[in-house]
């Protein structure tokens, strides 16, 4: 137990350990470090991912697809290929068999997409029962900008940094303003009840959360909101939770990047198009070319395939 | 045709009617009413529930109940019985069969408790890429008054009647302001994009959605924001609900009064207790004496077993 | 209404007109054919597919999608470009909006497969409670001499006609011999309770069941189970189920056959492959050349895009 | 970790320890005896529910609430009183915390009962690419005369010994007969799809998945299948895994066993009965007479509201 504390290096990490069990529990090496209740993965201005709970690794994929699909070798280089092709082929029922639960603090046009992902559990701060904490986000100049720039392309000069500031400056005076409202309202001269004083808050103001899920739904939630159309404050948490999926099942999160994340969708169209472009020849080639770690056998079969060509025809 | 329109008199309700299609579906002559563009009910200051669609009526949850239960004699006073039997006995999948789509317009914080249902399909309009209308909710004085009074028992006085128009300008003024600034976002000074601009509304801003869930989970939903703890704002929309259930399902809606939403749930030590405080002989004469039509002979039956007593023991 | 009638031909189906009613809510003239009674669509030996309701139609999908996505022209083309739009991007909450309730026979192994999706609403008939009708399902010989080789490749010859029909006795065999002793089971000799008697009956025998989901859930289950690699017998019932669908919101459909059905997905590794073996020049003017029906304009921009191209640069 | 072992006393359970591993993440004291994978519940003749990982105890259920409802003091009893009231009122979602995962062996006829709560995630064994086992269920003879009285009541005697015998005789020839079929089917003469083979096997055959669900389902399905009206197998899988979840979570099952299982619910009418029914002061004097422990002082006052009386009044 100490040698695996010391492989971690708690200490270079600055980390006060939590007190540790003995489990019989398969566990993932990579993901015990994230447990610390000191460390959470900074978003944003004042957000932040904590992972505070999880189940299964890796091995439990495997397990669960091996109930399915039937013994077989066992070595490494096996599991990393059952869990590619399961990936591949959208097996996802043995994705589910993984959980993990997430602390969460992000604002509340935040919190308001990432809720619409129904497949999760959620237990947030209540503004019905609790006083939200006087946090408010404010982007930094520069996204202000960039985001303005993608979304008015077209319309003619985007955001210049004294603008930038000057839209800052409104940010901070308004949210400053409603939380001090929200205040007086709570306090002895007026008693409000906290569920209608709350209303007053304007929505980059910061609540938390416990948020559980699969690991289907939590790589289904990374392919939408990675994605470069996704709001930028959003995509930041989706990073951070994408480090963390990286470190719980790095074979899963492996083929996610290849099958899912870095993979395109041609339409009926497209692929009739497409085949009329190929140097066939040259495909083909390409394709023994390759190595099995790059390719599996089967995979070259399932590319030729896609293109209607036959392995050795040619 | 005609003369079913007649029967709803439209024109009493001062409605245009919709373009009206044949259709072999079942219908529910209570809710093809709502059904018009026209009708929306009321809720809050500037919010409302609209009926957009819906799929089934009482006999879809008899016949989907009969394929499980078998055949038997079909009368309406059989299927009342049987929807009120499926009702007590939480044989819940039958009311799965009925479908209903609403077109709701509710303030931001009130849509964030709605969501929370899980089970429901949602397409609320986007702040990313519409402008939100200058529309927001301020409660009535007396509304402020009484959940400050609910929630604050015994910390003193509550809000007075002066008090409360302090707040409600204080909200008014706050709400202009962020929309003030939200619309000088947008415009040629900053052209900021849509989706940073929103954060700086306030969460009484008012959105809108379509909002679909099958006849389970919507009466779930009842049990819970119907009840006299949940936020004065949701029960609103929650009314509004029951009265669309009402004329959609009159019989099941009936049943559900009945059996959750007037009933009581007694603990395992509440019930022991209960048992020991009970005119037995008076409870067993009661019972008798009620008609078939208050309680069924069946229910008679469940009901003395529920206090440990045998049908005619006595 | 008697002119809609005469357009659907109903007696050319030779069909008895259900009794119609009138209704504020939206048709799809193509389904409402379905609604007979008498019309189911004939699956395996026994079985069937048959549509008993439906909400919506291609109109509520853009309808559900202008709410999120804002106004603008609505030409029929700009609905069928908006569906084509949310099918290819992977918006599906709009598809969500529609619902449909088919009454399904099929044998019991293949019922096992179809209530994987989790998604649906089933009401199953009770063999609790009722007594299952001897209806047993015997694959075509051809069928089962197909299946075995496909599943059986390189093991050898596969199975000849004449053994095909050994099995076929068999199973006939066995069916039958199960049912006559489930009868006797249930009978005055033995009067065994029905729940315990089912247990004998083979896999092969039919139930029933009213299954009820969204459109999105019955697009995603046909493109998991009209794969060729789906087992036969539920293939057919997929096939049913398309045909339903495409009569039902036959845009939605459309769009469903180019973005989803007909579509390969490269992994990040095939993606790169490919476009070392593509004719880049080729590539632009076949897209230039295709007009803007095949592909938008929109659509011709991505796919350079998915190759790294951008448009005009050539 | 030496000594927790000690603790548990593994040799007095006759366990072979698996490896353990130091976790920072909860821990259930109760359920990490059973993670060892020798051990497993036996259920029916050759049946079993095992249990193979697992998420959260009684303090993530603590945890998740007081994330709504604000910090309080954290003594045991403090625990022990919010899980109960967050059971009483039905708060369910900090119950979804907790995430179970079970290898379950079961009669495909059980298992058809068992995959209707949707809300669960499963692997099964797959007999399209998997061999079952000649494994089937044979009830005991008392099992089968229990059920068919009360199955048949008013139909007449019931099953005796003798021809319970007869019975079960006939459904392990039964059994018997469809596996020699199925070998064959398999074995070079036929070399028949496994897929297609299957469907003569009989629905008492066992069949195995692996089965996850949180907390919330799992209970949920314990109060519908630990009733007396559902049927006896499915029940037996029931009580194995209330003691499972005993062992897990000992403080949410107390809770529930009071409030859930021990339960009963009063119709509006039934309720308006008994409150004419009751011995007012007798009920009064009895509640006040009840300690703290048996009746929290917020219960009480809750079950004098169910019947219209208020604390003190009398």
């Amino acid at each position: 137990m100490t040698k695996q504390s010391e492989e971690f290096n708690y200490e270079a990490y600055g980390l006060r350990l939590r007190i540790e069990n003995p489990t019989g529990r398969p566990c993932s090496e990579g993901l015990e470090v994230f447990l610390d209740e000191e460390i959470a993965i900074k978003v944003l201005d004042h957000g932040f991912v904590r992972v505070v709970d999880y189940m299964g690794n890796d091995d439990s994929i495997v397990q669960a697809a091996r109930v399915s699909y039937g013994k077989g070798t066992k070595s490494v280089q096996d599991d990393r290929g059952l869990i590619r092709y399961l990936m591949r082929h959208r097996h996802t029922t043995p994705f589910e068999m993984c959980e993990i639960k997430l602390h969460i603090k992000l604002p509340i046009f935040v919190a308001r997409q990432l809720i619409r992902h129904r497949t999760a559990s959620v237990n947030e701060i209540s503004a019905r029962y609790s006083i939200l904490d006087k946090e408010f986000y404010l982007p930094e100049p520069e996204v202000l900008a960039e985001q303005s720039r993608i979304n008015n392309q077209g319309r003619g000069v985007v955001l210049e940094e004294a603008k930038a500031f000057e839209v800052l400056d409104i940010l901070r005076n308004d949210a400053m303003n409603v939380y001090g409202h929200y205040e007086r309202f709570l306090g002895d001269e007026y008693k409000l009840a906290r569920e209608l004083a709350r209303m007053d808050l304007t929505l980059n103001y910061y609540t938390q959360w416990y948020w559980k899920t699969n690991l289907h739904n939590l790589l289904h939630f990374l392919t939408l909101r990675l994605d470069t159309h996704a709001q930028y404050e959003i995509r930041m948490y989706a990073e951070a939770m994408a480090t963390i999926a990286k470190n719980w099942v790095p074979m899963a999160y492996d083929a996610f990047e290849d099958y899912r994340l870095g993979a395109v969708t041609l339409s009926k169209h497209e692929l009739s198009i497409l085949k009329e472009c190929l140097h066939e020849e040259k495909l083909a080639l390409k394709i023994m070319d390759k190595g099995n770690i790059i390719l599996s056998k089967r995979e070259k079969e399932e590319l030729l395939a896609k293109f209607g060509l036959v392995w050795g025809e040619k």
